[in-house]
């Protein structure tokens, strides 16, 4: 069959499962995510050394990944039933005596996942987005990494043994294990796929973005696709913890190979001792830091090739390698500098090199920072160390560098995205396609739903999300009023 | 100057005027778009019938429709300042004890409006999305609509006066009178623009669409582009009220000359003895009615060009035209019939004739309407004319019917769009380029914002909105809570 039949077939059947898994309730649906959290720690013993084997991480992170997966599961789960994220209006005799409008999100339809290869469990098959999409009562299509597709598959059957034991409708979620390119296109061009989340590179996010515009109905693409994650030492901060700092970033740098989206590729300070103290500190340690196999090959040649052309820029210093050997497929912890006006004129340092790798700016003076901070690309995440003084003495910064991220961290590090509803994981393009939603965290379910309106509907016929007597207790708008009461005129 | 300069000072003014009114208050942003209120109250005297003048309209029409505006301004002001669009969440202590993670909605940046040609109050320079993009904290760029652009202007004096009198930023409103299709594409183009809000035909709205993806930093675009707003008339319901539907659809077909995107256009029915005593009530009506002025000559010219294209579609017999005499760009009020297997054949029947004019469809059975739907485009509304009996035996209908369409109506009219917090108008594309974002109801406000997260903040440095005292007094999601509860901890 050819690759176009294949993947007909699959949307053929999401969609069927579509019109059946859409009437199940807030609390079947979240009944059914937890459900698959036990089938993933069933498995522990199983997938965690088998995702060690494909994306040559430890067994701490892998042990500790899956933890988080099932505890997104379970938190967007209890998010779900819970319904605020439904934005129940009604309005009934207001504006107007005849007045009877009730709205709710309802799914989309069936939603693509393209996991990512740097996390295996939290962001792949039963992911942040897999978990969004069935909380919002989406089925869900799979294209598992070739990068561990063996672990894809495997917390695949995971999904469909908990789909089985909550008798969910059947092929709510599938896996396509093609791994080819045209097998990715067809998913996105089906006319029954509804909606796609993407975590990955900036050409593959856009690729897939620009695919789903072209289609004749265009459909909403979320692709996250990392970034750079600036981090602002301020000077009355960097004077009074120079140590501290240097080596809190030389674990971030190098956590997990830097491979995480929220890796601080960029730290700015201002020019001094007390910038040149915090260099030699962090490369004191980070000559020290071992290097470690990166996720799979590919990754760890476009590490080497993106390092080698930031490095061959005019005016780029080497502060520090890690003095351990090079072996092939290992990331080697490095930190370069440059000057903030080198910076300015030279976009190639503004961009992402994924893996372990972080350039230290040495501006001018403040307002050189500023300067830089309104040429930079939409981030992820953006950093502040400062102390109160620091924000009193030039306010501009935290003012300005709102601007360009989707989360902002005051004296800490950006790595480590916490998984709570306050969280907001997205941002600016190109951290992603569209900043206005996240990819962790609850709020991540309205990418893939929609307001539905009912107008003059019988009590009898609403769904019981918008029924007078509030059957779930729920949190709704009434007439502009937020009330979990129930309507009695 | 060139175009794309002319533009380029434009939006440098915008974003110098965001940087300021982002810091303004809820409450500052309610005031001045109650203001604006205020100063459309005042020239109503002369801005009324300058706008009958350009768009053909009556006075009893212009003068509902500033009433309408105004009421939108002061109804989405209170929803902004009351504040729960802004989505704030609170963790804190949890997940972990460390947790301190906060967010709330925060303004994209300077909106690029592009005002219908049908509603030159309501969805134009101080229309919906105007309206929206200045409760979300982003200045407006207008681009008036060439069919009224004498109207346009006066209503952007009135907004610059608003803004005078609130102290608001200069430029935060701007109206380019530039009518070039080029000045459209440097507006949609220009990289400090940060989304645009459209109201009109499908080509346009997709040709913007398009070219906000095509940037190196896409944007998001709400085009609003109709639809034909499909009408089912069950059989319980036909028979108990033929007339008082046929006489409620034909002043529906004809209001405002059939210039509603709302406009039912396709009317589907079971074939049989109460469906023709349906359409020969409905003919006898639609053969009395006066044909009126169309918006502008070249909308007129367009109803004339697909009406004849659908009527010359094999099949299509025409039931009844207005019997007055024909008079160039007046909307002849007209009714043709087709057969449901002959909808199903011919795409060209389902496409949207804009105007005073409904194609019947006759359909075989049930089923054949349920095949019909699952065919059919992507719709703002759909209507039900149905008796309990009616659902219940074919409950099929209300459930497909649910997956086309933004608002569904039942025994009612689509057209008349009440502006209220639960009102939907929105749908999946074609109707809309995002089913997930409306552009009528407070809830427009999130078109034109995104979120923004706050980690490990001092009490202090946060926005008035994340504070633990909650000085504003609004809902927020505290650790997975709503509550409007000061944190104490």
């Amino acid at each position: 069959m050819s690759v176009a039949g294949e993947i007909d077939q699959v949307m053929q059947k999401a969609q069927v499962a579509f019109l059946a898994y859409k009437k199940c309730s807030l609390e079947e649906r979240a009944n059914f995510m937890r459900e698959i959290g036990e089938e993933l720690a069933n498995i522990r013993a199983d997938v965690v050394p088998l995702s060690m084997e494909e994306a040559h991480l430890s067994n701490d992170r892998m042990d500790g990944e899956l933890n988080r997966t099932i505890y997104q599961l379970n938190n967007y789960a209890k998010n779900a039933a819970e319904g605020s994220w439904l934005d129940v209006r009604i309005n009934k005799g207001v504006p107007n005596e005849d007045t009877d409008i009730r709205k709710m999100m309802v799914p989309l339809g069936p939603v693509v996942v393209f996991g990512a290869s740097n996390f295996p469990f939290a962001y792949s098959t039963a992911g942040g987005d897999t978990a969004c999409a069935f909380a919002a009562g989406c089925p869900v299509v799979v294209k598992g990494h070739p990068a561990h597709i063996r672990t894809s598959e495997m917390v695949g059957n995971a999904i469909q043994k908990a789909a089985q034991k909550c008798d969910m409708p059947e092929h709510i979620f599938q896996h396509v294990s093609n791994d080819s390119f045209d097998a990715g296109q067809e998913l996105v061009k089906h006319s029954l796929t509804k909606a796609v989340g993407f975590t990955g590179s900036l050409g593959g996010g856009r690729a897939l973005f620009d695919l789903a515009n072209q289609r004749e109905n265009p459909i909403p693409v979320f692709s996250e696709m990392g970034s750079v994650n600036p981090v602002f030492l301020m000077p009355d901060k960097l004077q009074e913890s120079t140590e501290d700092i240097a080596l809190m970033y030389a674990d971030s740098i190098t956590q997990s190979v830097g491979q995480f989206c929220t890796n601080p590729g960029l730290i700015f300070g201002i020019e001094g001792s007390d910038l040149e103290e915090f260099i030699s500190t962090l490369s004191e340690k980070i000559k020290r830091k071992l290097p470690e196999s990166m996720l799979h090959d590919g990754i760890a040649k476009a590490f080497l090739e993106k390092k080698k052309k930031a490095l061959a820029q005019q005016g780029v210093e080497i502060e520090a390698v890690a003095e351990e050997k090079e072996v092939s497929g290992k990331g080697m912890p490095t930190i370069a500098s440059t000057t903030g006006e080198l910076f300015l004129k030279n976009k190639t340092l503004h961009q992402e090199v994924f893996g372990p790798y972080s350039l230290v700016i040495k501006c001018k003076d403040l307002e050189q920072m500023q300067e830089i901070i309104a040429q930079l690309e939409g981030q992820l995440t953006s950093t502040l160390m400062a102390t109160e003084k620091d924000v009193a003495d030039c306010p501009e910064i935290l003012e300005r560098v709102q601007e360009i991220c989707g989360r902002l961290i005051m004296n800490g590090v950006p790595t480590g995205v916490t998984v709570c509803t306050a969280m907001h994981h997205g941002g600016p393009y190109p951290a992603t396609t569209d900043s206005r939603f996240t990819s962790v965290g609850a709020d991540g379910i309205r990418r893939f739903a929609r307001p539905l309106c009912y107008q003059n509907f019988s009590n009898l016929l609403l769904p019981d999300e918008l029924k007078n007597e509030n059957p779930l207790g729920i949190w709704r708008k009434v007439n502009d009023v937020m009330t979990k009461d129930v309507i009695t005129s």
